[in-house]
């Protein structure tokens, strides 16, 4: 089954929590076990894992981000101004994958599934497919 | 269904798009929906998704990627003097998943799959696994 | 099938290769073909696939991503010091997937699956799912 949800962004850079819809997808199926493949349709965000709990996480790691790609560079010739969004889209990737075990999320304590922007504020897909196992 | 397509690098650095082979593979197997898993079995080489469009993105990716591992530095210990193609292969990742739906690869407009080459010129190797919905 | 691993790391910052051990839970399982999905649980490690012959490959790997995600940074502001291994998970990603033909992972020659610790020594989980193909 092939799911979409949409995802508002409001910074260039910013990491949305999702885990909560893609939660609703799996029980709205009535999944017991299985797979969520997750897959964002843009060249310029992706998708991660991380964690949930202190904020200060996601500022620190899109601080990060924004120094291992800087979003000026000399060398860039790309005349949309967002190389270093595309670069920091491939290095965080566009697909996910999560196990669904007894109608749930395998999911560690402290990680939320996080949609990636890289050049918002834009409206953005996220693509979610679902596997079950064979009965 | 396991298949493997063949990729000729002719640089260093090099993404070359592969999304009209992975396409092809999935049409021959006449497969509605599903997944296609690829996978890279090289340990200087990955796979990603990125834009299609303006030719520059990939160059300055490329150029971005050197920054961010760059192939000198004076504490690299590896003699074959490639530990940053083995990084920037851990970084952008030997797998990747393209959700398959209606008979057609689930790609935003301006996505392409990339064999993302770091170690080249090479005859590389791109294993594709088809996984159909079950009937 | 969900299985689980654990992996006792020694290191702040290391790779373990769990190769083995995810060979014989295939094994164990007598998958003939299909995918194993691999799934890290926690938000400061990862899972990647790399070089398994030269040792120095994984040290300059590691020595590599301190210089693009320093351990120490003016403005981190998350207080548990480990926003550096928060964003190398996030680079070498929380998730692999590896194919099976004929009962054998398809790995390329020089590849291993590493279980990667950005912020150890601790005692971790790997989540081990596997998708046979229909019979």
């Amino acid at each position: 089954m092939l799911r979409e949800i949409t995802v508002n962004t409001k910074d260039r850079s910013q990491f949305v929590d999702v885990t909560a819809q893609v939660r609703r997808v799996v029980s709205d199926a009535g999944m017991e076990s299985g797979i969520v493949n997750l897959f964002v349709p843009h060249t310029t965000a992706g998708v991660t894992i991380n964690e949930n709990a202190d904020p200060s996480v996601q500022s620190d790691m899109l601080r990060g981000l924004a120094e291992i790609a800087p979003e000026s560079q000399g060398f860039y010739r790309h005349a949309e101004g967002n190389s270093d969004s595309h670069i920091k889209a491939s290095l965080v990737g566009a697909s996910e994958q999560i196990l669904v075990d007894s109608g749930r999320l395998v999911l560690g304590t402290w990680q939320g599934i996080y949609f990636a922007e890289f050049d918002g504020p834009r409206t953005r897909k996220l693509h979610i497919k679902l596997q079950p196992d064979p009965a």
